[in-house]
C-alpha cells in the first residue's frame, strides 16, 4: 500500500538501470512512484514488469506528464540525454524539488573523471530548470543490483543543495534505498559525488568486484 | 629502528598539520622521515618535538634538500604555497615519485568544492614538475587526529596516478597510516578526493564531528 502522507515520486529515465532499481526500492518502502520515459510504451511496458514481480504503487507515463503529476521529480537518465529531459520538465517542474542523480561519464573512458565545463550536471540543471525549482543531486553513487532486488544498496548517498528543505527531503528518500543519505552541503559540491563515480568505475574493474560505494566514517 | 628496506620518505610542508601528522604515523611504521619546510629552523623545531614525543627517524631540512635526500617526496603544503614548493622541488624531484595530497580549497568558503581551472592539484603537479617525476595523488581526505598520535586514520585512502608501479608503491604508504589505501585509477581521477575534501569539511560542520572521511564499500 502506498503512504499518502508520503511525497509522490516521478523518476525521468525511470526504464533505465537505476531509474528501474530506486523505483523498486521506493515502492518497496511505501512510495508512489510514476516511471517516466520519451516513449509512454516504454514506460508502461517497464510498468508491467515491475507489477509482475510484485512490485505496488507504479505507473508510467511520458517524462513531462510524470513530472506533473509528482511531488519531487528525479532525474536519472544518460548524460547524452541530459539537456534534452530537462527541457522537457522544465515547465512541469516549476516550484517542485527536482534531483538529479545523474552523472557526466563521457564514454567510452567512463572510469577517468571528465567534468563538464559548467563544473557538474547538479550546476547544469541549475542553469537550465526554471528558477522556482529546487535543485537537489543525489544518488550517483548507488549501485543498482541490490535496488534491482527491491532492498537497499550497501552505501550512503550524498545529498547536495542550496536549499536545506529540499535536501532533508532527499535525505529521507535516501534513507530509504541505501544506509543513509548524508548531508554533504551546497550544490556546487555535487561535483564530488559525480567524479566519485568514474573511481567507482575504476574500483570496480581493477578489484574485480560490482558494486563498490561509499561510505562516511566518523560519523557516530 | 628504520627499515632500511623502506623508502626514505621526505614531507614538503612537513611542519603543517597533516604533513607532520603523516610523519608521525610513518615514523612509527619504521619509515625514515625527512621534514621540510622553507625555513630549516622551523623544520629542525619540528623535528625536536617529534623526537622528544619519541618518534625516531625523523630529521629536518629545507624542501628542496628534504627532497634531494628521499626516494618519495610527499607534498603537503597549503594550496596557496603549492606552486612555490613544487618549483623548489622541481630538480630535487626529478624521476623520483612526487605525492601531492593538497587540496585546491579556497578560503573562506572551504566547505565548497572551488576546483582550480586546471582540474586539479594534481594536474597542476604533473604540469609544473619535470616529465620524468611520477606523479600520484593521496592522503587528501585524512584526518589528522590519529595521525598524531601515531596512530591510523579510520579512513581509506584513494590513490591515483598514470604510473601503475608509482601508484602500488604509495597504495603501501597509505596501508601504514588508515585502514588501507585504495587503488582510485588515474590521476585526473584525483579531482574526485580532492572535492571531497570540502564536502568532509561541510560533513564535520553539520554533525557536529572532527573527523568524517571515507570508505568504500563493496571491497572484499
Amino acid at each position: 500500500m502506498s503512504n499518502a502522507n508520503l511525497p509522490i515520486l516521478s523518476i525521468v529515465g525511470g526504464t533505465g538501470d537505476l531509474g528501474s532499481g530506486l523505483a523498486r526500492s521506493w515502492s518497496s518502502a511505501g512510495y508512489s512512484v510514476i516511471l517516466g520515459s520519451r516513449s509512454i510504451e516504454r514506460a508502461q511496458d517497464a510498468v508491467s514488469l515491475l507489477k509482475s514481480e510484485g512490485f505496488a504503487n507504479v505507473s508510467g507515463d511520458t517524462n513531462a506528464a510524470a513530472a506533473a503529476k509528482s511531488d519531487i521529480v528525479v532525474v536519472a537518465v544518460p548524460f547524452s540525454n541530459y539537456e534534452a529531459s530537462l527541457a522537457e520538465i522544465k515547465d512541469p517542474a516549476k516550484g517542485k524539488i527536482v534531483v538529479t542523480a545523474v552523472v557526466p561519464l563521457v564514454p567510452p573512458k567512463v572510469s577517468v573523471v571528465q567534468l563538464p565545463s559548467a563544473g557538474s550536471a547538479a550546476l547544469i540543471a541549475q542553469s537550465l530548470l526554471d528558477p522556482s525549482s529546487r535543485v537537489v543531486g543525489a544518488f550517483h553513487n548507488v549501485g543498482s543490483q541490490k535496488l534491482h532486488a527491491g532492498g537497499k544498496a550497501d552505501c550512503d548517498v550524498l545529498v547536495f543543495s542550496d536549499d536545506a528543505d529540499a535536501r532533508n527531503q532527499v535525505i529521507t528518500l535516501a534513507d530509504a534505498v541505501s544506509n543513509r543519505g548524508v548531508d554533504g552541503g551546497v550544490l556546487a559540491n555535487s561535483t564530488a559525488a559525480e567524479a566519485l563515480t568514474s573511481v567507482l568505475i575504476a574500483i570496480n574493474r581493477k578489484y574485480k568486484v560490482k558494486g563498490a560505494g561509499i561510505s562516511i566514517s566518523g560519523l557516530t
